[in-house]
């Protein structure tokens, strides 16, 4: 099947292969046909090593289930990207994110989406409703991040937050803070992504015209840069919060002190729920189709990671030649 | 009078003078003379150039109040250590230790407890019961600080809980932590204060015996070291939390990423609560006595510095001489 391929090497290697082996099911699998895939920031950082990971990188997608499931049998599906054990101690326990054992959808120990097939366990497939486009429905995954944040972290009217990034995630996890009503600011760099906020209702703030003091509440780092998390530091009150949305590919030297001193609370948060994020999909509530720049065919993947890793693009899908 | 005293520099100086200025109290104030006063981490990071301060260092001690108040003229005092404006957004809403005009005692424009007298606002000034020795009291400070842990991280008998480091605070926060009854372990280095522990009923681990698992529902990290932040992300489950205790002279590098992917809650914490600490150590909860390594005439303060800053001593103590 036609895939595209990461080999950590050395040397390591990004590759299109259209003879790649076809997902070999497990007990309780599916296998899906890829419609659609997008390219996020962390598969950016695992072509450059991140994780290790060797196979087939690309966890956001929508597909059409073809083999492994009556119930699911040529629906379309999201999935989410943890695959557990249902064992251990995690498991056990209700948090099985962050299973001991877990394999993770292109990220670790296991193959992904960007290729013409995978293999994924039927009880992480969530079924797409029909008003639902292909388009959208590629946001699920990183939708399902961002309605994390406000699981986290609940905000209401009263709270003052900053988004720092106006990037792919950055705008997701705006517009799900718009829909609480707090007071927002989206800090960024990039006009047209500013200009996006602007046109939803949200405060976009050019990042060489910030003049940064401790006030917000809650500041959302959607970067994973250095300089995003010390920005985050500056804006947060004291006793307020910071939400980390994105992995650091690199140790990042932080000065840490004013965590200490104003007694912040920073939040790690990675995976969401699934049926939320389809929920504000379907009514709307969150406009994701406009931030799509291109759609390169699978083939083309090396060139789609390159345009995926300007600034100048938002979100860069990928869609498999038999599609 | 007689003061240890810091020059920020270039170059910077740490000299007892014993013609230093008589601290001139503001109304509201009143002026204190030591009795005995406790070296900390912050005060061997000020000597090294924290928070640019210059002035007489110190912020733990208990002295007699001989001026500015009828109500605790010679009265034994603790006090607080943030003098706060009571104006501003911090302080009408609470916060006041984040006082955004706020002076700190010995930390920030405002000197402090290495001297014959100094001078506090009367309301940051606490009583400290006759039962409560000079010996103890010098320790409601970081006492309280170590109460906050709780304060901000409720614990119980089902917590696993660890604390990274047995030096001064760690022991103070260790204590606390076990009136809380949860399952408790600290790291260390140092046998003598291990041993403390152990005495204290309180399971110590030798830092160099410790095989890292990410199982502990919450760390609390009291090295104020990269290191100790580094161990705290090994040893903190998905989850969990990790409460900073301790300031950082120096950006620590550190990969966050597992803060993210384990969606940790990172705390910081600062000052807390001294009605709470000075009942702790009326009511004999929390043993700082034996924690007391040395006690040096103020004039030797410098020689008492370098004391405090050797591994094999735990609290250096200073008294000055009219004491």
């Amino acid at each position: 099947v036609e895939a595209l391929v990461v080999r950590h090497g050395p040397p390591r290697t990004v590759r299109f292969l259209n003879n790649y082996a076809a997902p070999q099911p497990t007990p309780g699998e599916v296998i899906v046909r890829v419609r659609l895939a997008g390219i996020c920031a962390t598969d950016l950082e695992i072509v450059r090593g991140y994780m290790s990971f060797s196979g087939v990188p690309g966890h956001e997608f929508v597909g059409t289930v073809i083999d492994g499931s009556q119930r699911l049998r040529d629906r379309r599906v999201v999935a989410e990207i943890n695959c557990v054990c249902g064992n251990c101690d995690m498991c056990s326990r209700g948090l099985s994110s962050h299973c001991r054992r877990r394999t993770v959808l292109g990220i670790q120990n296991r193959d992904g989406a960007f290729a013409e097939l995978l293999s994924v366990p039927e009880r992480n497939c969530h079924v797409v409703p029909d008003e639902v486009s292909d388009e959208q429905a590629v946001f699920t995954e990183p939708l399902a991040a961002a309605v994390q944040v406000v699981k986290l972290q609940p905000v209401d009217r009263w709270t003052d937050v900053t988004v720092i990034g106006s990037g792919r995630l950055g705008l997701l996890v705006a517009q799900v803070l718009k829909l609480q009503g707090c007071r927002l600011q989206v800090v960024g760099r990039n006009p047209r992504t500013l200009a996006f906020c602007e046109r939803r209702g949200i405060q976009p703030i050019e990042l060489t015209e910030l003049v940064p003091k401790a006030t917000r509440d809650v500041v959302v780092e959607c970067t994973g840069s250095p300089e995003g998390l010390r920005l985050a530091i500056q804006l947060c009150r004291p006793r307020g919060t910071i939400v980390l949305k994105s992995t650091y590919a690199q140790p990042a030297p932080a000065d840490l002190t004013p965590i200490v001193v104003n007694e912040l609370h920073v939040l790690g948060s990675r995976c969401g729920p699934f049926p939320e994020a389809l929920q504000l999909l379907r009514q709307r509530q969150v406009e994701v189709e406009e931030m799509i720049s291109r759609t390169y065919p699978l083939k083309m993947g090396v060139q789609a990671f390159e345009a995926a890793a300007s600034p100048q693009e938002i979100k860069v899908l990928l869609r498999p030649g038999g599609a």
